[in-house]
């Protein structure tokens, strides 16, 4: 693969002003992003250039019609200073997937993948080894071009930047199964790391947190019977000892932690199903006693513990298991994204 | 009221670029625009500007969660050079409904007031006098605040653009009803002006425009079997001559061009219902021929009439009317609009 990304350094690295014993999740940023436009017809070739603002008319479609997709990933240092990623492809996939949907050009392999490894070699030193912590790294398409027509923009912007980040969530979350509100419908556009998935989450999982909840358990908006997604994660429920996770949709996004975390628990000789989940169905299993865990996955959160959750103002606890599904798949899934396990997938790709 | 707007005004205006016999719709800017920063917990005094690029970080919120609503208006000038506005008021109520749906701060009424008929008074000269042109204004709102994490930002821009415009849509418009995409979900955002209701079209609607139709008509999540808007405009249907639209939900937008509508058409005396409206209802009405009219509703296009529609693979053309009632509606709210007629409803707002 010949290098085709044009490199502008940072004068001056900012890493001496970053505290990574106490790092927050996704606030702080590396010296440098990655650029690539599409305007004329066709993506050019991307650049790496200090971070900086981004300069866009107050006419960009982005502002007005949410034409927006991301990405989310994690790279990761060893003890050998060997930089990971953890199924990068499976990101570019999916951007693409998310693009389709948001009427976005879709962005040639090469220019994701050499962009990418290129920018995580050039700030390699952002990338945290404290336990637990990683450089997050958001790939994400916005509309620039402009004008106030609601339709598709003729320019978008590709850009990749960096978060040197700690955790996501600390400890274990309380939710709420939500009854009210919906994230998605069926035909729209849940499926996808479109933006404006994520703005309509903000006002009812408000709501949650005011009656003393963390996160919303995501329901299907025309029974909601059905659980779909935790907060902006896939979820799972152990039933005895059967692990449980909704078939993905057209409202539930393809999750890559979900998927990784389905092979890992096969691998483990754990019972999954994947199957539509009732929440009579999680009520029933708290009452009598088989409700054993419940979690959230993806990216950020790895692994995202829940304590209880509260339904049709009733609150249910979960037990406090020593040896938790959720421990052991968390432990499973991020020994093979840092390097610390034999990694029989294939999933990890050194940078 | 005392005026809390300052006012930077452009060295140069832009004005003499501008062709005011050929205007396409939204896409020339006015020469000033108006920006109020929201920061430390509330939104600050609005300031008129020079029209300008926006600088943001890579890692504000509107890049990757779409956190951004927006209001469409237009500003009308009549015979006597005098400045007219269409219910400001209730595009200021709907855009902190919105607001409060994407969990955005409201806005101070007086700050949306005072900004706007400040900023059309300056750009005055921006405002076309031409049969069917307007200033379309466009009040939106960004969440400027950073950061990675999938929550609401800490501060917003609030601004308001102009764009000299003509017509939104020329002619009559072939509309395909929608099998299988959605717009909206229940408990989702439908109702609100936000940015990812847009984007989320841009798909569907260009899978209908390769097949030769102009827009889409958008059915329920659920069964798509009610007919919810028309593209981005409420719609009207009219069999033999009693005049329906569906009840405004949190799936549908409460239009402003809608409403006034409905009370035009009481005042004509002509016999309206607002109820759900099934797409085997609107099918059979066009076999037997009681569907006279279709056309959407909304404040870009006004009322735009409907040749014909596309389902399940057949194709219905409505009948060519003379007095059609939405040409008949159209002049009645243009008239008060460019304050041609009386206004018995008290819409007008002399800026």
């Amino acid at each position: 693969m010949t290098n085709t990304v044009m490199v502008e350094k940072a004068k001056v690295s900012k890493i001496n002003e970053v505290d990574f014993d106490n790092l927050p999740f996704g606030s702080v940023y590396s010296d440098h992003m990655l650029v690539c436009d599409y305007k004329d017809g066709k993506w050019n070739a991307p650049k790496i250039m200090p971070y900086q603002p981004l300069t866009l008319d107050p006419s960009a479609k982005i502002f007005h019609y949410g034409q927006s997709i991301f990405e989310g990933m994690k790279a990761y240092k060893d003890d050998e200073g060997s930089i990971w990623l953890f199924r990068p492809l499976e990101n570019f996939k999916r951007l693409n997937k998310s693009a389709k949907r948001i009427a976005i050009p879709e962005l040639p392999e090469e220019y994701f993948m050499e962009g990418l490894t290129t920018l995580l070699q050039l700030d390699s030193d952002w990338i945290p080894q404290n336990p637990g912590s990683s450089l997050y790294v958001r790939p994400f398409i916005l509309a620039s071009g402009t004008g106030f027509h609601a339709s598709p923009a003729d320019e978008y912007k590709f850009i990749i930047a960096c978060a040197p980040s700690g955790a996501y969530f600390s400890g274990k979350v309380r939710v709420l199964i939500e009854e009210n509100y919906s994230r998605a419908a069926n035909g729209g556009v849940g499926y996808a790391k479109a933006g404006g998935n994520y703005a309509g989450q903000f006002y009812p999982t408000q709501l949650a947190i005011d009656k003393g909840y963390n996160q919303v358990i995501w329901t299907d908006d025309n029974t909601h019977e059905y659980i779909e997604e935790a907060g902006a994660m896939n979820i799972f429920v152990r039933i005895n000892d059967t692990l449980i996770t909704g078939p993905t949709s057209d409202r539930i996004l393809d999750g890559i932690t979900r998927k990784s975390i389905l092979d890992i628990a096969e691998d483990e000789g754990i019972a999954t199903e994947v199957r539509k989940i009732s929440v009579t169905e999680v009520v029933e299993a708290a009452k009598n006693g088989s409700l054993k865990e419940m979690f959230g996955a993806g990216t950020a959160a790895v692994v995202s513990p829940i304590a209880g959750f509260g339904y049709k103002e009733t609150d249910y606890d979960l037990p406090e298991l020593t040896n938790s599904y959720a421990s052991l798949l968390k432990k499973r899934i991020t020994d093979i994204q840092y390097n610390r396990a034999e990694d029989k997938f294939g999933w990890r790709y050194k940078v």
